[in-house]
């Protein structure tokens, strides 16, 4: 009799820990034992535990990440540069004018310094070239079969192997615990919906970056969207809560960046609205200090540069994540960083 | 013995009609037994059905529908132009200039055919006048109050109380398939995303509609975003597949909508894109023929108009849904069309 008073609720248990791997499990494994674990972890289990004050209820659980930097590299430059100059170099024999015009002359070159050197007029050309006038169907063609063979300079690795462990984890995470995840980026929208879903879970509807005027056209009876050389929205500083509102239409809960340009979203997501607004919320920034086993730099940088967010991190009690420190590994792969 | 060796799979088979309500009854209550009911639910049972050729996986199963006319009624007129203009006739006091200014003085004496005879022009003062110059947080406030009380001047309902059953479990049926639903509408987005979750369930980042030029700004150290009166985007005609592309990100498998207004929807979702493209597709138009239950209007409607697409629905095998025929009931609840 004992045995069978016993069993239902053990079977309960059970059942209990089938579901809920995390309850018994680290859930984020190449994080370091260090505050910003914790940290992290105490404002989702609080977040999610409706007996707790800070709770949030699943339908206002919304994450936002930037994307370069924050989820994978964007050294030596943002990886999509790498995308628009092959492209260039791809298309070329085509425009022989560009042989003596800037900034495809040195781009064609292989001075990539000299082809930014223009600024946001030159990249602009570069990625009206490389990315427009064509359909958006092409387009992703174009960049999936570029990521298949495109290969990082310094770790000879395909770039969607740059992507950071401890990130994918705490997205999982999240996501695991009832949080929606959205990638808000400075990068091409439509160059990132490419690979988010099959590389960070994320899919192509939670993707938010900045996009090129599109049209849509019938040619020869098939519908297809153009892609148009004009900037239609730049998703950094700023242009990120703007983003945010047209696409998401609430405010996140948690936001992760790592750069100056993340500033605007981090604020947005976590700044009390009112004396009233007592509401949990969560940020963090990337730091990039760990030279060994990625790339240091902060304040400088010519990509991705945290110099004003490195100041007003600790009044806004957002939380400085040390790759160095806090993070066991980088990528999922170790990477020879030669 | 018999007992106890038949309780086991009757306990299982229990468990999968508590979890799966939909394998033993009827998803559209609402719908007659005609031909429309049946195409629909070959369609989701086929795209669904992992042994079909037509199966689409559940990382693809994207259905858009429009709102006005499609999800909620839209006569006498969309029903956004009666927030705008009770909302003209509440800040008419802080505006004397509005008494003797077209199209405001037409709004104040109620002659709301007078002040939409200037057009897309005139609307577009009245939209600045009404739903700019405020934060995203106070708009939304502003339509979450009118909604409260506003009547519809016909049925005296309240306007969300307008909504198509027989379309509400069209989206509950999809997204228990597993298709992930959205709005794309020629409403104001946030205007929409008010009242999208509670009345459709569908959640704010799903609604894609019109926009007003938005801006980040910090107010006395707090961020908001603030509603500029500058048109961002009519998410309307070509407007909705681009806004489909720039939100969404891929190809709808399903799309609803009542108007010539959703045509290029309907196209880029069912059109094939070359020869070998024989993915399954389904698009529907919902036509106004009810003017007992609802209202009936098609080709020379002011509102949601629908000429060319009648004449087009049959070549492109898209559904035309008779709210007279095909639907059991019109509202959740039952109106008086007085």
């Amino acid at each position: 009799m004992m045995m069978k008073a016993i069993t239902k609720p053990l079977l309960a248990m059970l059942a209990v820990i089938l579901v809920s791997p995390a309850l018994f499990s680290d859930p984020l494994p190449s994080w370091n034992e260090t505050d910003a674990k914790r940290s992290i972890i105490e404002f989702v289990e609080k977040t999610t535990d409706a007996n707790s004050p800070a709770y949030v209820p699943p339908s206002s659980r919304i994450a936002v990440f930037d994307n370069d930097g924050t989820l994978w590299s964007e050294q030596p430059m943002y990886f999509q540069l790498f995308f628009i100059f092959d492209r260039v170099k791809k298309l070329a024999p085509q425009h022989p004018e560009w042989q003596t015009k800037e900034p495809f002359a040195s781009v064609l070159k292989g001075d990539y310094a000299n082809a930014l050197a223009g600024g946001d007029q030159s990249i602009m050309e570069l990625v009206y070239a490389s990315s427009s006038g064509m359909t958006g169907e092409q387009y992703a063609s174009e960049v999936r079969e570029w990521m298949k063979t495109a290969r990082h300079p310094k770790t000879d690795l395909p770039y969607t192997d740059m992507v950071f462990q401890p990130m994918l984890e705490l997205l999982a995470y999240l996501r695991a615990e009832g949080y929606k995840t959205f990638i808000v980026s400075g990068g091409g929208v439509d160059f990132m919906r490419v690979f988010a879903e099959e590389v960070y879970g994320v899919p192509a509807e939670q993707v938010i970056g900045s996009e090129l005027e599109v049209k849509f056209e019938m040619q020869n009876g098939v519908p297809v969207i153009l892609k148009n050389p004009k900037i239609d929205y730049i998703d950094d500083k700023t242009g990120k809560p703007v983003g945010i509102y047209q696409h998401i239409g609430r405010r996140p809960v948690f936001a992760a960046g790592n750069s100056d340009g993340d500033i605007e979203m981090l604020q947005y997501t976590t700044i009390p609205r009112n004396e009233d607004d007592e509401s949990v919320r969560f940020a963090l920034f990337v730091h990039h200090d760990d030279a060994t086993r990625e790339f240091a730099y902060d304040r400088k940088s010519h990509f991705g540069a945290l110099d004003k967010g490195l100041d007003i991190a600790s009044t806004n009690s957002w939380l400085v994540v040390s790759m160095k420190n806090d993070w066991a590994r980088i990528y999922p792969i170790t990477a020879s960083m030669h």
